[in-house]
């Protein structure tokens, strides 16, 4: 048990009366910006810790988890991604692993609060080293008019790397922004959303579903993935391709990667694909 | 965050500076055994909660990850498991998961605290509905001492489901217990031991693989899964054979088995077989 003079910085999840905490040992930011309250906290074990209106965000140690995951399996599911927009997404730390894919040519990052990229060019600098190649564009706005406004068929990847669906990302999880993203994609294009926790969030994860088949993406597949500082430290995002399947990737580009990655490998690709049998009873796949 | 009247048990794990909580009404019972304080408490949202000296132990919504998972890979990669010991277990869930293994004809529960299993069986009873099974046996004592004496090549599985490392299970972490189980098994025979999470006790996992291995364990593997109430919410079992190997697993048997899992099914199990990135690196499989 902790002792008397411990600090921890701790968020207690309503919806599923579970809570998770860090121990601290102080404050390093505070701010509140034209959009959220954000915080930056240091950590005893897992780096610096990054708070929006009271919800962990991400730490140093274990983003790499949700990063690596919100990445490479789409990307190596799309035969040649070139171009790549990322909703969202602040810390940079999707687009430093899209990146990493010289296949991309363009990666636009279009994130609402500028103040998070700022604050992560400063306490999460490692997530921001790949914010000077000459491929990635930084816009800071608004990603659901940034999709309504993109032109047909320009984009091959969209990552919608948001907060939870309420608040400034609600708009992220309805039939007007997955319609917008459909038509932006060009044929076999994927879009790849985080989903939350399949333990506790699986109503929303199916309602996000049916929202994606309603505008006309036909293939569709939840990936479990361990995050440690999302409520119940297990997370997911879904994947939805304009025509085409989810069953096969890249095997041999996975496999012969260039990169380094801690989670992510060619097996982890595989095995993220498979459904426990309560996501398989609940999303039918 | 929480409101002021809400109450929280929230345990602090000292060794990975983090911490998991839950929502709770009320403490059902308190009690202090001759080897464990042992309480139990009515969450709003995960059902009841064991803790034991203060760790969280399980609670009645997650601990199917846990007890599926340290016992469904290993009886469904034995060829025929008619003898299996679980060592510890007082809650009974794992030795539930065993009997629902037609080919399973005595299956032997070794815990050291009976008043963990007298808890389960009022609080927990789900988890105990196949204790009057004719094939199960519930022995009261040093699971230690048990396998010290156990016969040789007797038994096909054991499964060590223990606390931590440290008090009383620490003794089922070192190599005079697994040359205990090696010289117990029977050739093909299996051990499945939880070896806590992959992210922060990989020097641990290390060195019980390592300890296998001096004994004369030839194949190893560690397989990781999600478990909410246990420290960052990913969890392992380690599984090492006595002869054979570990690739395969009866995998019709496991397509078609007769009874109910909710997170278990064959492709989990391939799944579970698959070594992150950096576990890949440190363990070397």
């Amino acid at each position: 048990m902790s002792s008397a003079s411990d600090a921890w910085f701790t968020e207690a999840f309503q919806a599923s009366g579970s809570s998770i905490g860090f121990r601290v040992t102080g404050k390093l930011h505070e701010e509140q910006s034209p959009f959220q309250k954000l915080e930056i906290w240091q950590t005893t074990d897992w780096g610096n810790l990054m708070v929006i209106d009271g919800a962990i965000m991400l730490t140093s140690r274990d983003n790499f988890l949700y990063h690596e995951m919100m990445s490479h399996p789409a990307l190596f599911t799309h035969s040649n991604p070139k171009k790549v927009v990322v909703i969202g997404g602040g810390d940079c730390g999707t687009l430093r692993e899209v990146l990493r894919h010289k296949e991309v040519e363009h990666a636009v990052q279009v994130e609402i609060d500028e103040r998070v990229t700022r604050l992560a060019e400063q306490y999460f600098p490692e997530l921001c080293e790949a914010n000077g190649d000459a491929r990635a564009e930084l816009i800071f706005g608004d990603g659901i008019q940034y999709m309504k406004d993109a032109p047909a068929e320009s984009v091959d990847v969209v990552i919608v790397d948001s907060t939870d669906p309420v608040g400034p990302a609600e708009g992220l999880f309805n039939e007007a922004f997955y319609a917008s993203c459909l038509k932006a994609l060009r044929p076999g294009g994927l879009l790849v959303q985080q989903s939350e926790s399949p333990l506790v969030h699986i109503a929303l994860i199916k309602s996000m579903r049916q929202a994606m088949r309603n505008v006309g993406f036909a293939a569709l597949r939840t990936l479990p993935f361990p995050q440690p500082c999302y409520p119940t430290g297990w997370w997911s995002c879904t994947m939805a391709r304009k025509g085409g399947d989810l069953t096969g990737f890249r095997e041999r580009g996975a496999a012969s990667k260039p990169f380094p990655t801690r989670y992510y490998n060619v097996d982890i690709h595989r095995a993220a694909m498979v459904q426990p049998e309560f996501m398989r009873e609940a999303l039918g796949d």
